[in-house]
């Protein structure tokens, strides 16, 4: 059997959906090309990821900038955390990454830090790969692209390594279109970038790559999904980090504590239903959970969707519980106001003392700082005869105290209709590109076919992509039999009437009738249009399915209805 | 009046369609968020636009990186030439664009080289704007972001500032794909980026912006467009760079040799034809050909539509001849063969004398450059008697001469089946985000109403987005009449059905009938359904029609077919 990535590649290539980018160039690792059949794979696995989550949760779309500037990764951490190790060859000065010289040798090389991997390393005499001379001591690198925003070179600014935070950063305004009601989601479709040492595994490794992400807000009390009663009966393979894999339900996994949080598995069932609409094989997904040190530095718990592929199981989506890390993390980097409000049923008439901030005084001493340090003021919560605390707030790096006269303490009596609080996040991540290359390799088949349509390929071992009709580029191809011109003018009459309504057919009329067949079901066309000379008598055609290669003719007056029918 | 900019972004930023990025840190200039209604406004534009050319012109959609290698830029004269010249304060050390400074002093500033720059700045004793101190000699910034791929820092990498870029990479793939048959178009769809040295003007100038961008590759040869005669009676407002503004039909415009291109012709009638369907108003387009010290780089004649906004003329679309500068440029620099067949009728015999490379000695001379020195040798044609010419390959910056060891000269016969040669290119070039918000202003309006409708609004001023239904991110509110159960249930019901046909409803039953209908009134959407007592009798709901407020019962049943016909 052929290496199954090599078979999709050679496939993806020639036909249009795939390819490595800038190859006239001789190419550069971790990027690759959708061409005209890729483009309407993705966006059909994206139509269809946005049937789910839009129409489906009615969670809200944004979309925002890829580049930052650098104070939104300080705040999410993403500047200081989000590294891989390196080491550098002090012979040829060959970079690697840390884990990669360990593989075969230390299990899971991927969750050590630097000084495990540095002892690791000696203690295996990990020489350079390349020229085997000494390599270094294992160093951080950000995986962040870094650019320059502007012609001032102070002001750094990175692509963005997940979207997640452009919605983050407008929780406020978004808050307020959702009618400031919890839960509510967001979502958004676009690149996230990721400078990786060295690229590996095709579509699975990319340093620019499509992802698809939905933050999920709720209220952090409620650990219920309000609509699990309608997926608590859908069964998984789970792999939880304290066992064996099981296959359960996912209401049976909440009861065992096996699964934490309501909100968790209700998302991993969407993303079950949501992978087996778009066409990925049942028998190879699973879930499994993230070890206590493999998590990313902003979640609680995390549950993999994880697909069987030619690379061993693959990472395609991310479903974690990212709790109050990120709001909490921009509202003491901002000092804006990033809460939700719980309301009370009664509102209910509280007297408390406060600090009272005089921003003249505080506005003279702290300029642009000021508003945090108001904030942190107003932040602070005096029970009935606590003393005032001392108050620290970071400026410039150096925690500074805030003096007494820059404030007031005051007794007040205010009408207090709720509590407010940081939401907890639920985030279901979406790995497009895996997703679609996952896609074509659960569907590319190879068939030997005894009897052949058409008669010109006998013997010849045929490539099938099996596609649901939903997510195909193509749904239909369109042919005269033959290139005769009474023929021609009823397929093109045909073409035009389905375009009509919105129907894309692949328009063909070279090469022998089996070998056009042969090339839709290669790309993974689900229905074939053919008009012969049978029918220009009855205005009927033939519409031959891809899976059976079953044939039946059908009016050309119901075409359009039955395209419909097909497609749902 | 208010200023139009500030009208159309208070309600963008309120409503949820658009507003600043970053701005919880304050903000950066040049980024923007599309919130939920933005994000479907601009999709539906985008729907519009791929049913123009890619359902339309049967055009090929492909997606590359946003990131791409210098060598990419190198080649296509963006590395050298995709400037703008800048002036530093010599004592704030502020950054300006040189020809900002000469506004209202020197007319086309923008189109003004190095010298000329620094002539006017002195001659009008231009001082900084900012601390009135001297201003230095302008000098050139390259308007691409810089950042690096991989660990090595030499390995440059630049954020593309168009999606084309990308296409002509990958000629000759794509040339595969449309079968090796001329004309063929490529479509990409995605994020541009341009460090403005201080971008202005909100979503006119920004520094990451989404393009739609459509790259034709025709047979030089041929002038005419075989589907002119379709649009030849399209009329348009045209601004010539020769003269004054007449508004003439296309056919006329070739015929009078205004237009030299019968593709540009065809191209700006479905442009026209495009931006007129998604929204802007006819009475504010033109089209205004590029002055010749205007155009880009890589332009040989150029024609942009240009809306009137509360900025000015703005342009929003740019057609252009690229001619075969990029494709000549990628060849010469890979040494990849970026060429079209043109077939002879018949194949014919033809003798004549080849320089064969020696690859051997060639590549133990040149190494990696090997491939471009043969290229260059194979590129060689000699006519019947002459001398074999010096060859010269640019080998790192320097012009390096090709010696006779490295090849020999034979004399061979061949069928030939056509002509080789690089295809011209036309360019229709979208700025999406300067389209969407162009429809904006050009559809928000301001309503008196004598008459209300729900009553409690008595004497507001109204502003109505008048959207044509296929662009307007809801394309109906849905209402039940009060918040009761017996209404509620209804409604609900019918957002289900809807949903199942993948009509998206706004559905909202918070305050009175008349503040709903207002709400969506101000976002666009162009029909209400309300259910209310009367219909739970008849199974019917009233439809309610934005612009013209009138209202009409339609039964349940027939809503679904309703709802289809209305959008079309």
């Amino acid at each position: 059997m052929e290496n199954p990535f090599n078979a999709v590649m050679s496939m993806a290539k020639r036909r249009g959906y795939l390819w490595p980018s800038f190859e006239i160039y001789g190419g550069s690792a971790g990027f690759y090309d959708y061409g005209p059949l890729g483009v309407r794979l993705k966006e059909n696995v994206l139509a269809e990821w946005r049937r789910c989550f839009l129409v489906g949760e009615g969670f809200l779309e944004i979309d925002t900038p890829m580049i930052a500037p650098e104070i939104v990764f300080e705040a999410s951490g993403h500047l200081a955390e989000f590294t891989d190790f390196m080491v550098r060859c002090e012979q040829c000065k060959g970079s690697f990454r840390a884990d990669h010289l360990l593989e075969g040798k230390v299990e899971n090389a991927d969750a050590l830090g630097k000084e495990e991997l540095g002892s690791a390393l000696s203690e295996h005499g990990v020489k350079c790969p390349d020229c085997s001379g000494q390599v270094g001591a294992p160093y951080p690198f950000n995986l962040m692209f870094q650019t320059q925003i502007g012609p001032d070179s102070e002001r750094r600014g990175y692509l963005r390594p997940e979207t997640a935070q452009g919605i983050f950063l407008d929780f406020a305004l978004l808050y307020r279109q959702a009618r400031e009601r919890l839960p509510f989601g967001v979502i958004q479709v676009g690149r996230g970038f990721r400078n990786e040492i060295s690229p590996r595994q095709g579509l699975i490794r990319m340093r620019e790559f499509n992802m698809a992400e939905a933050e999920v807000f709720i209220d952090p009390d409620s650990t219920e999904h309000s609509r699990f009663s309608e997926v608590a009966d859908i069964e998984v393979p789970l792999v939880p980090n304290t066992g064996d894999t099981v296959t359960s339900t996912l209401g049976a996994a909440i009861e065992s504590g096996m699964i934490c949080n309501g909100n968790l598995a209700y998302f991993m069932a969407r993303t079950y239903q949501f992978l087996t609409t778009v066409g990925l094989d049942p028998a190879r997904l699973r879930f499994r959970q993230h070890l206590p040190d493999e998590m990313a530095h902003y979640a609680g718990d995390c549950w993999d969707a994880e697909a069987l592929t030619g690379f061993g199981w693959v990472e395609i989506v991310g479903i974690a519980d990212r709790s109050a890390y990120d709001l909490s993390a921009h509202r003491d980097r901002s000092g804006k106001d990033l809460t939700a409000l719980r309301k009370y049923d009664q509102p209910v008439m509280v007297t408390k003392r406060v600090l009272v901030p005089d921003m003249r005084a505080i506005g003279r001493q702290f300029k642009g700082d000021a508003p945090r340090v108001s904030a942190a003021i107003k932040a602070v919560e005096l029970a009935d005869d606590d003393e005032v605390p001392d108050i620290t707030v970071e400026i410039n790096g150096a925690p500074t105290s805030v003096q007494g006269e820059l404030f007031e303490v005051k007794e007040v009596t205010e009408k207090v209709t709720g509590e407010r609080f940081v939401p907890r996040v639920v985030e279901p991540s979406f790995g497009v590109d895996r997703i679609v290359y996952t896609i074509l390799e659960h569907n590319l088949r190879q068939e030997v076919r005894e009897e052949q349509e058409g008669g010109d390929e006998d013997g010849e071992a045929f490539r099938v992509l099996g596609l649901p009709p939903r997510v195909a580029p193509f749904k239909f191809g369109l042919f005269p039999l033959v290139s005769k011109p009474e023929l021609t003018t009823v397929a093109q009459e045909i073409d035009a009437m389905l375009k009509e309504h919105d129907i894309l057919a692949n328009y063909d009329e070279s090469g022998s009738i089996g070998r056009r067949y042969a090339r839709m079901d290669e790309v993974g066309t689900p229905y074939c249009i053919t008009v012969d000379f049978d029918g220009l008598e009855d205005r009927s055609v033939t519409i031959r399915e891809r899976d059976s290669r079953s044939q039946r003719r059908v009016p050309i007056d119901d075409l359009v209805d039955e395209a419909r029918t097909l497609i749902k």
